[in-house]
C-alpha cells in the first residue's frame, strides 16, 4: 500500500519553500529520539523499524496521491514529488534492542527535499511500535516462563491491532489473536471461545460438547458464563482428565486460579491448564506469579501501551550543509525542547556483560562499547531487513544485559544513564 | 482493502464449532456497548460508524486470506468462508450522537455464523474511533470559536492517524495535518513548517525570507527556533503587519501568547494571529481561553484519547433463537461483567430541549424520546451511510442538547442517567 500520503502537509510546504529558496538540495541529517521515557519506566523498546523499511519502499507519489495534490503545491513541487524515490541512507537501531531518553534510534541522510518527507510515516511508525513493545517487554518479564497470548486487537485501531500483535510477538508473547498479523508477519494465532459461543447453546454442555466435538480435546474451554465450578466439572466430565486447557476471564483471577486448580485436581485433571485473562497488565501478571497459573492472555494494556500509548519520540534536524557545502551542526534553542546539534553515533558500554551506559558521540568510536547503529537504507535501497525471530531473539539477549533494576516495575529513573561524550 | 483476516481467531473456532453442532445457523442478535464511560467522563461520542459500513462492504475472504486459512479451519468452515457475504441488519447511533454506560451504540442481526464474524472489525474501529471523537468533542468545546488544527498524525499508528483526523474532523476541528485524510474523507489539510525549516537555513531571516517568498504573507511563521521576540520583529519586519500568522511551539503557552500580542500589535500587526502547540489537550485549551490566541494545534492528547486511547466497547450476544426458532434473551453471570439479555432500543429523553435521560428499551416505545438507533445495513445491503459534513453538524446539536454539566472538564458521574425499562 502507498504510504506517500501518511504525511503532514506541512511536509510538502517546507519542501516547497526550500524548492524555491534552494536550500532543499542541502544535505540533511535527522534524527529519531525521545526527550525522555513515559514517567517511571526504566527503558524503551525499539520496534518497527521493519515496518519502516516496507513503508519507505512504498513511498511514492502515484496519479491518485498527485491528482490530490495539484492544488496545494506549486509546479516544481509538484514536479518534485512525481519523480521521488528516497535516495538517501538510513542508520538505526535493529528492532530488539532497549533505548533511553536521547538514545539517536534512527539516522536519516540525504537532501533536505527527501529526508524531511519521511519524518510523518517514520515517526507514526516508531511512536506505535515502540509504545508497544515496551510494555510488551514488561508483560513477558513479568510473566517468566508463563506465555502470553496477544488478545488486544478489538481496543485499538484495525490496523493498529496488526502492529501490536507484531510488537507483542517479537517482545516474547507466544501467539496472537489475530488473523492478519499471522498472514502479514507469520505470527502464530490462536483462539477458542467467547461467552457468545456458550450463550448461543441451550445448556453450557451442549457448548462444551460442541466445543470439543469440533476441535478435540486439547482446547480450551471458557468456564465463567455461568458457575465456575459447575463448569469445570462439566467440562472434565465431557473431556476426560485429558481437557486442554480452561480460561477464567472474570473474577478476583488469583482466588479464582487456586479454586480451579482444586477442582481440576481432585478431578485427576492434573494437566490440564489455566489461563486467565481480563484487563491484565504487568503490575497484574507479576501479582499472578505465585497463583497457579499457565498462561495468561492480555489485550487492552497490551494494545494501549499499559498507560503510555506513544514513546514521544522526535524526529529533529541535527546537521545540514552550509552555502559552501560544510556540513554545520545545528539545533534549536526552544525553551524546554532543546536539540543537541551533530550526527550521533551510540553504543552500548557494558562491564562483565551487564549493560552500565548508553554512550551518546560526536563520532565514531569503536572503543566505547556495542555499536547500536546499523546501516538500514544505503543510497534509497533497503539493506537493513531482517528476518522477525531474529529480532525476536534479540529482545531476550538485550533485556537480560540490563542491570537488575531495569525488570522492578516501581516507577523510577532510567536502568541505565545517557552519557553524551 | 480487504478487511476479512482484521479478526480474532477465535471467530473461526467459534464458527466451526456451531457449524458442526448446527446453532451456527440460529438467528442471533449482537449488542455493541461500555459497561461503563473512561473515567470521569461526562459523556461519551459515537464514531466509526461510517468506517465499519466500508469495512462491512470489505469483509470477504479471497485467495490470499483462504490460502491462510486452508490450515486452520476445516473444510465445511472453508467452504462457508469462501461463500461469506454479511446477508443479516445492523442498527445504530449515528455518529455524532453522545452515548452513556450501556447505551446499545450498535445493534447486530443474522445468523450467529455471521454475526460472530464481524466482532472484531467492528469493536476495533468503534473503540478507536469513539476514544478519539470523546476526547476531540471536549477539546472543540473547550475551544469555544477558535480553531483547532488536528497534528497527532506522528504520534499514533499511521493508519489509526488517518481515522483520528476523521473522528477530530466530525468532531468541530477546523483542520488536519494528515493529507491522506484528506483524500480519503476530505478532511481539509493545513500546515506550513518546522523548525527544521528554520534550520535548514543560514538564519531564521533567511528562512522566514524563504516561506514568504513560496507562501505568501499570509503564511504562518514558527517563531520559537531561536529568540520569540526578535523572531517576531523579523517576522513582521519582512512580511510587514498583512502577516498571516505566528506559532509558538513551547514555553508557557499563556506568557507567550501576551508578549507575542503585545510585540505584533507594537508593531502594527493588529491583524497576525497567534497559533499554539505543544502538548495541548482540552485543560490546557481551556486554561488558555483568557490568552490572545487566535487558535490551536493538538496533536498528541488528541489520537490518544486524552487518557482513554480505547473506549472500552464490548460486542455481547444477547438474543438468540433455540431449538424451536424462537428468540431467547440471553446474558452471561461472569462476576462483574454481568449483561442484559434482550434486544434494546434507544431513546434519547428531553425536557425542554434539554437532555433528560438515556432510555434502554426491550421494545420499541415511540413516547420515550428522541429514537437513537438507525438501520444502517438492511439485509446485506449499507442503507444508513452519510456525508461526513452532516455527522459534523450532528455533534454540534448533540453536544448542545446536554445539560451544562456535560460541559465541566471536572470528572464526575456521566451527564444524564441511563435508565434501563
Amino acid at each position: 500500500m502507498n504510504t506517500a500520503l501518511l504525511t503532514d502537509h506541512y511536509e510538502l510546504t517546507m519542501l516547497q519553500a526550500a524548492l524555491a529558496s534552494g536550500a532543499a538540495h542541502r544535505r540533511a541529517i535527522f534524527e529519531v529520539f525521545a526527550r525522555r521515557l513515559p514517567a517511571g519506566r526504566r527503558y524503551g523498546m525499539v520496534a518497527g523499524t521493519g515496518r519502516i523499511l516496507d513503508a519507505i519502499e512504498n513511498f511514492q507519489f502515484g496519479p491518485q496521491e498527485l491528482a490530490f495534490l495539484r492544488d496545494l503545491v506549486d509546479a516544481p513541487t509538484y514536479d518534485f514529488l512525481a519523480r521521488f524515490r528516497f535516495s538517501g541512507d538510513i542508520y538505526g537501531y535493529r528492532e530488539g534492542e532497549t533505548y533511553y531518553p536521547g538514545s539517536p534510534i534512527m539516522v536519516v541522510e540525504g537532501p533536505f527535499a527527501e529526508a524531511v518527507l519521511l519524518e510523518t510515516v517514520v515517526l507514526s511508525i516508531l511512536n506505535h511500535d515502540c509504545a508497544i513493545a515496551s510494555a510488551a517487554a514488561r508483560m513477558t518479564r513479568a510473566a517468566g516462563d508463563r506465555p502470553i497470548i496477544e488478545m488486544g486487537s478489538r481496543r485499538t485501531h484495525e490496523r493498529a491491532a496488526v502492529a501490536a500483535s507484531r510488537a507483542a510477538y517479537l517482545c516474547g508473547f507466544g501467539s496472537t489473536s489475530n488473523l492478519m498479523a499471522g498472514l502479514e508477519y507469520g505470527v502464530p494465532t490462536a483462539g477458542t471461545s467467547a461467552h457468545a459461543f456458550t450463550l448461543l447453546h441451550d445448556s453450557e454442555e451442549a457448548a462444551f460438547q460442541a466445543q470439543l466435538a469440533s476441535l478435540g480435546a486439547s482446547t480450551t474451554l471458557l468456564i465463567d458464563t455461568y458457575d465456575v465450578a459447575k463448569a469445570v466439572k462439566t467440562a472434565v466430565d465431557l473431556a476426560g482428565p485429558g481437557l486442554g486447557a480452561v480460561r477464567i476471564d472474570s473474577g478476583d483471577l488469583a482466588t479464582a486460579a487456586i479454586e480451579v486448580r482444586r477442582l481440576l485436581d481432585d478431578l485427576g485433571a492434573h494437566q490440564t491448564r489455566i489461563v486467565v485473562t481480563s484487563d491484565l497488565d504487568e503490575f497484574a501478571i507479576a501479582a499472578l506469579a505465585a497463583a497457579p497459573v499457565d498462561g495468561y492472555g492480555v489485550g487492552t494494556s497490551l494494545v494501549t501501551g499499559s498507560g503510555a500509548p506513544t514513546a514521544n519520540l522526535v524526529y529533529k534536524l541535527v546537521t545540514r550543509e552550509d552555502s559552501t557545502g560544510a556540513l554545520q551542526p545545528v539545533a534549536k534553542k526552544s525553551v524546554g525542547k532543546p536539540s543537541r546539534g551533530g550526527r550521533k553515533w551510540a553504543y552500548r558500554a557494558l562491564r562483565d556483560g551487564t549493560a552500565t551506559a548508553e554512550l551518546v558521540t560526536l563520532a565514531p568510536d569503536e572503543h566505547a562499547g556495542r555499536p547500536l547503529l546499523v546501516p538500514l537504507v544505503r543510497d534509497g535501497a533497503v539493506v537493513g531487513r531482517e528476518p522477525l525471530p531474529a529480532a525476536r531473539a534479540r529482545v531476550r539477549a538485550s533485556v537480560t544485559e540490563l542491570p537488575a533494576i531495569a525488570h522492578s516495575l516501581s516507577p523510577g529513573d532510567p536502568a541505565i544513564p545517557t552519557i553524551f561524550k
